[in-house]
This record gives C-alpha cells, sequence and structure tokens, in this order.
C-alpha cells in the first residue's frame, strides 16, 4: 500500500476505533448470536483479488461486531475487567507501526532500555523495594511459568540439562498453591513435567485466605514422603472472591522450607499503588518472583502481564538458550528473550509508558479508588437487600453474592437470574463457585466504568430477581 | 479521556505512524545508540501528573527511535525480516480498540469462530489437506511447546496427570531435531522437564538437511538404552539456510516408530502458497503439527503464529484445565484457550483478515515470489563476483555467503565486513555460523524490501570489502 494511501486508511481506521468507543455503550455487553453463526458468514477461502479495507471495515462491523462480548463495554463487570484505555489504545497502534522485535537489546536497544525502566516505574508504583527486576510478558499463565522453571532449576537438580524423567535420584517435585489459586499455576505444573498430581491445593479459611498451618503440615508430609518442595505460591488477590493470602506467614513457611516464594497478583498488584490498601500487600516484598498485570486492572490493552524477579540468573539458568544466528553482539547487555518461553517479543513497555505518563499515578491511584469504592457501594446495597446475600468478604473491586429464597432451589435461581442480567445486555457479571455453591460475582474494574453501570447492575439484578419469583421467567 | 478527545489523538498517532512509514528508510537501519544511552533520557519514577499524547510522541521521536532497530526498514535484509504491513498495522489498532479477549467461545465467539476460519484460511492457501485444525498463537516458540505437550501426553505415560519426576516406570524421554533446528525445540524440551539432554540432533548433510538414516539409527539406540521417543521434528525453512529437511522420509521414520511427528515451518511455511516451492513441502500434510507464523514472511506485525494439528482431543487431555470460574456457559463450541499456556487471548485472527483481503491471495503469492527472485539475483551476483562466495545453497529468501580472502584471515574480514555495512545503516545484515566458520547472512522476507535494497546490500557489501582489504578500515 503506497504511503499516501496508507495515510488515508489510518485515519478511516481512527475514525472507526474513535467511533466503536463511542458507540460500545449501546451493544448488549455479551453477544447474542448461537455458535456458528459468525462462521457461516465468514467464506470458506481466502479471496485471489485483494479487496478494500472500507469493505472490511463494513464486514467488522455486520459480521464481527455482532458477535463479540463488549470488554470495552462500561457493563462489563464479569471475570476479571480488561479494558482498553486511549493511551494503550493508542500505544498499541504504535508498537504496531513500529513492528520491531524485542528479542535481544541489539535488535532494538530502545525497547529493551524502555522495557527495563517501565518494570522499575511499575516497582516504584507499587511500593516493592530495590532488587526487584522483571520483564513484560502477555499474560500471567505465560508469566507464571517461566517462574515455576526458575524454582525448579533453583533445586540444584540440573533440570534443564538432564530433566526429570528416568531418574533414580529424585522423587516427586510439588507445588503448594492455595484452593482459591488460578488454575494457570496448575496449568505450568502440568506443563513443567510436574503433573497434576504434583500440585498441592492447601486449605482456605472462611475468608478464602490459604491456611498456613495445613502449608507446613503438607510441606512436611510431602518431604517424609520423599518428595520435593518446589515453590509455595501465594495469591494476593484471588479469581473467585479477591481473597489475600497471608504472605508474611507464607514467606516464612518459604524461608525456612528454602522453597521458592511466588507471589500472584495478576489482578490486585495494582491497587498496592493506593497507600490504604498497601497493607494488604505486606509480605510479598520478600517473594522471589511476582506476577502483576497491568492488562487487568490498569487499563493496558491485553496483553500486558510483568513478571518481578529478585535473580535473574536463575531465570537465565533455567531457559536461557541463544541460537548461533543470535550470538554475536554487544556483551553486558540484557537479552529479555532469555526470562520466559517466547523469543519474539513485543514492543509492550510501550503502552506502560504511555499509560503511566497520560494517567499519572495520581490519575491511576484516581481511578483504582473508585473501583474499590464503587464495589463496596454495590456490596453495601446487596447486603442491605433482602433479595440477596454477600457470599465472600468484598475484596478490592470484587463482590460474590447470590439471590436468597426461601423453600425454593437458590441453586436454579441464581442460575437463571445471571442468565436473564446477561440477556438483558445492560451489564455482564459472571459467576463462580464457592463451597459447592453457584455464586455470582461483580468486578468493577473497566476504564469505562461508572457509578451509573454498578447503579444498572444493581437495578437489572432486582427486575430480574422479580421476574422470576413471581414466575415470570425462567425455562 | 472523553471521546472527542480520543478522536483527536487518534487522527495524531496516525499521523505519526504514516509519517513515521514514510521516513523509516531515512534512518540507519540498525541503532547506533551504546548500552545505557536510552535508558539514561527515560526517568526513575512516573509522573504523577498526567502528560499530553503530544508530549509522549515527541519523546518517541527524540528518545526512542534514534535506539531502535527499524524492522520496518526496506533495507531490513537481517534473521528473518518481521514486517508491519498496511492492513497488519490497521488490524492491530482494531485489536487493541475492541479489546476482547478470545479465551473463550462465548468471551467473544466472533473471535473464535474468526480465528477457526482464518487458520482454514491459510491451510487451503498453503494446500494442507482436510482434517488439520489450529489456533493462533504468539510466537514460534510458544506455538512449538503445546506440539511438545501433545505429543509428551500422546505417549500414553499420563504425564499431565502424574509429571515425570520420581517415576520408575519411565525411562528418558527425547526427541530428535536436526542440527539446523531451531533453538525454540531444546527450549521447549527443557521447558517440559526432558531437559537438553534428552534432545538429540541429528546430523545434516551437504545441503543441511537433515540426515534420515542418522535419525533411524539414533531412535534405535536410544531404544535399546531403554529411553522413550517423544516426537521427531523436520524443519522446513532452517534458521540459518533456509534448508529443508527431507519430510516424507522423516515421516515415514515416525509413523514406523509411532512418534508424533512435528514440522517447523515458522518461516517458509507461507511459500508453500506458491505452486512452484509447494513441492519442498511434500511429507509436511503426514504431520501431527505444525508452526506457520504469518509475522514472518506474510507481513502480520509481531505477534502471529499458527499452530496446525491433527487431533484436538489430544492438545486438550494434555494441557486443558478449565477453572471453576469460567465452567459455566456453552457446550459444544471450541474454547481456545485449551490449546495453549496462555488463558487471554488476544483478537489476532483479525491480523490474517485484514491481511487475506487486503492483499488477496494473489497479492501474496506476488510478493513471495518477488523474494525469492531478489534472494536469487542477489545470490548470483555473489557467486559471479571473484571476492565473494555462498557459503549454502539459496534456500527461499535466505542467502549465506562469505568474502573471500587469499591467505588472510577470512574469520576477521567477514566480521568486519558485516560490522563495516551494519554501520553503515542502509542495510542490515546477520550472521550465523556453518561448518564453525563465521557466515554472513541476507534474507529477503519484508513487504518492504525491493530490488534497489537488494542491490544496495550487494553494493554496500563491495564497498566495505574494498575499504577493508585495501586496509582502510579494520580495528
Amino acid at each position: 500500500m503506497p504511503a499516501e494511501e496508507f495515510r488515508v486508511e489510518a485515519h478511516r481506521v481512527a475514525d472507526w476505533v474513535a467511533a466503536y468507543r463511542e458507540r460500545v455503550a449501546g451493544f448488549p455487553v455479551r453477544a447474542r448470536v448461537r455458535p456458528g453463526e459468525v462462521a457461516a458468514r465468514i467464506p470458506d477461502a481466502p479471496p485471489d483479488e485483494p479487496e478494500p479495507i472500507a469493505g472490511i471495515l463494513r464486514d467488522l462491523d455486520e459480521i464481527v461486531l455482532p458477535g463479540l462480548t463488549h470488554w470495552n463495554h462500561p457493563g462489563f463487570l464479569a471475570y476479571f475487567p480488561s479494558s482498553s484505555s486511549a493511551p494503550g489504545v493508542l500505544a498499541e497502534f504504535v508498537i504496531a507501526g513500529l513492528g520491531i522485535n524485542a528479542m535481544l537489546w541489539r535488535t532494538s536497544p530502545a525497547a529493551t532500555e524502555l522495557e527495563e525502566r517501565m518494570v522499575e516505574w511499575l516497582r516504584r508504583a507499587v511500593g516493592l523495594p530495590d532488587g526487584f527486576r522483571g520483564i513484560i510478558l502477555d499474560t500471567a499463565s505465560t508469566a507464571s511459568f517461566p517462574a515455576l522453571l526458575a524454582a525448579r532449576e533453583a533445586t540444584g537438580l540440573e533440570v534443564r540439562e538432564r530433566g526429570l524423567a528416568g531418574r533414580h535420584d529424585i522423587g516427586r517435585l510439588t507445588i503448594y498453591v492455595s484452593e482459591q489459586a488460578h488454575s494457570s499455576l496448575e496449568k505450568a505444573a502440568i506443563a513443567a513435567g510436574l503433573g497434576r498430581s504434583g500440585v498441592r491445593r492447601i486449605a482456605t479459611d472462611e475468608a478464602y485466605r490459604m491456611d498456613v498451618t495445613d502449608l507446613a503440615a503438607t510441606i512436611r508430609k510431602d518431604r517424609e514422603a520423599g518428595h520435593r518442595p518446589v515453590m509455595v505460591c501465594a495469591t494476593l488477590g484471588t479469581t473467585s472472591t479477591g481473597s489475600v493470602d497471608p504472605a508474611s506467614a507464607i514467606a516464612d513457611v518459604a524461608d525456612r522450607e528454602g522453597v521458592w516464594f511466588h507471589v500472584d497478583a495478576a489482578y490486585a498488584g495494582p491497587a498496592a499503588m493506593l497507600p490504604e490498601l498497601r497493607p494488604r500487600f505486606d509480605g510479598w516484598e520478600r517473594a522471589d518472583s511476582i506476577v502483576l498485570n497491568p492488562h487487568k486492572w490498569m487499563g493496558t490493552p491485553m496483553d500486558c502481564s510483568v513478571l518481578l524477579f529478585r535473580r535473574p540468573e536463575t531465570f537465565r539458568a533455567s531457559l536461557a538458550l541463544t541460537p548461533e544466528y543470535l550470538r554475536s553482539g554487544v556483551g553486558g547487555v540484557t537479552n529479555l528473550m532469555d526470562y520466559g518461553l517466547a523469543l519474539g517479543r513485543r514492543f509492550r513497555a510501550l503502552k506502560l509508558w504511555f499509560l503511566f505518563r497520560s494517567f499519572g499515578t495520581d490519575g491511576l491511584r484516581r481511578m483504582l479508588r473508585e473501583h474499590v469504592r464503587l464495589a463496596r457501594s454495590f456490596a453495601e446495597r446487596i447486603e442491605a437487600d433482602d433479595g440477596f446475600e454477600l457470599a465472600a468478604p468484598l475484596s478490592f473491586g470484587t463482590v460474590c453474592f447470590r439471590a436468597t429464597v426461601e423453600g425454593g432451589d437458590a441453586e436454579a435461581l441464581n442460575r437463571e437470574l445471571l442468565e436473564a442480567v446477561n440477556e438483558e445486555g445492560r451489564v455482564f457479571l459472571s459467576d463462580t463457585e464457592l463451597e459447592g455453591r453457584f455464586t455470582l460475582r461483580l468486578s468493577v474494574g473497566s476504564v469505562h466504568t461508572t457509578a451509573e453501570d454498578v447503579e444498572a447492575a444493581y437495578e437489572s439484578l432486582g427486575r430480574a430477581r422479580g421476574a422470576l419469583t413471581r414466575g415470570e421467567a425462567g425455562h
């Protein structure tokens, strides 16, 4: 495409993206299509001849948009919202336009150096001490994985070189997470060859926090059985309820046992920017590695997950390999591809640079504080409403709750309620299971969400509950 | 940022990106900064107060651009070029603007269905038979990894559940790649717990193709030693020379041995769109899994790596885990997060959609054919020039060569030559090692590269060689 044509098309797309952001609130949040409906409208084979961008944008409107669940709708209160702030979107455009690869320092020195600086900005913003370095990866799952590989290598078992299979000198390798920990840790353990059976799910207390006595006892039992504890993971902000494991006490256990201490703060980590919430993170400064996702609660578009760590050399020892064709070049520099599985690396640091500068840390704190306030006000309405109850303590921006029912089937009511609210489309909520019970979840974390949207959620729930308990709806 | 302000800023950035594409050819391709030079110009801490986008763009110009190696410079002929075609850049802007997460079908049905369709378009375009499905991941390293995990599970050793460590019922697990295979396979083996010592590097012939007799013999020896062969990998388009392993013969061995057959066509795969090059891929249709990177030779911006496979159920069995909070919803649909390590997934399918439609397959074929032609004409000039020699057979768009020297130190001359050419900055070449010898590499694969750029490379090499052999330069 000639330069002048690119300019014209770039402005066309700028208008399209700007218009999408203006009209997104008018769509139902959750897609209403049936399986296969979108695919049926896309040809089986690519076209031979070129088509104009305008035609593609038209199909984007007509075929794709109706099939999207709109993560940038202000009523998106499901899962953990991941929203695209304005500076984040603009940064992505620049990232694609530059199109560099930050695998080695010399493949774009500024990308490596800006990335190191942005990790440093984040470290300072959340109040972690000197001595943490890090890299920007795509998602928490991908970021936790190299942490586990580093932990595996830190055992001294020479796993990088000798592997795990067919060795008679090692027992089973085990990791320790709470019952509420994210499945990505289990996935990492499977991938790393520890197996699901190497994952110990530690009990949690009434507020869904890891029971440290159970942790210590489980490690002891494993040692007696000849197993080798590799990693203990504290989750600060669990996925279901936002609960916070006692990091200091867990760090004590990890220290005593000489086991790698990992912190999953993928969701809640940014909240450490707020002085009033910082105490919840006490102890994370003792971690060997920490994962924190700016694409969750800070407004960078997916993907942007930061892995912080103390011992870069252990990460390199666990994974780094430099192929011949990348070996020459400048010494004494950081080559970021050595700290993760992917070799090619996008210039994600630009997203954090645009974000931090465009919001300022004051602006980010204001946003985080407002989200916590909105979640609290929603939780208070739920508590005050006879038709609902909280299902877990409010934590950060996440509220777990249920509709109450006398004598009826609470499970069915709550499932139907969620479906009715999501089908209505003004907001989008999700669910989880707590103590075997179906539980509704509302999480405030999108840059677009305001008091009005949280109010709309409460109203939609009330309407749906009324209709369902009067028997006006249902299946 | 209010909607109207976003629109203004989006147009500002559109102008910036368009202007960058117009002026990129005026920069030296390779960055000229010294280590730490960029970092020194970035504050230690993030600002408290917001700054305007215009100010960030100014710093992008003044601080970042001088520190970039410009992957979208038409003279970028190093590594494998990964360039940002116009439709690819525009698609990235849309992807960020939509900001959806394609982890589950229901988190954006259109994203999953478009992704399945785009994999289908690619499959047809490169002439693979029905029966391949696939997903879009970020990079080849990340895509090869789940293929190895599926292969590991396909052994029937229940690795997902039981892991590899502390088991007395299994021997060492081994994989087979050529000496010329990419390091990502070795990295995958390390990550998966097979260890470096589980990687068998099979000898190659004079054209750097895997020696199938050595492959069969090595597998036999490993079986005799009680090891368990897990995966055989053919590389179609190796990183150093572009050489093509004999896929059919390797498939025969894999069949006979009952071992997973993986094909790494990350670089050269798109060339299968050309009927005249399709025969080089004979046998890949028998693969269990294939990796092919549209971000290398098709012009999507990084990242876009496609993993094709035949047995989706094996992939799911090796890795899939659905946490409670994602468990409810529609049945009978594909949840793409089950096929890779990452849970969050960007809407990368849009890049392929924009690309295929904006170029048309005819346009893509024209581009690929021109790149091959340019590489051939460069190789012919090298062959005809007494001062240079080819170091490997020309393959696809990649030429390996050396400056010749009588009686002098060829190694030093070639190192100095590469440095002089790259320092001059009109083009950027890379190097590799072949049979212990330092070798120069030129790879044509950027959407921006024309005959003029390849000619400039030849001229720059001639100038530098003249200066060095006359003793005018050197260290």
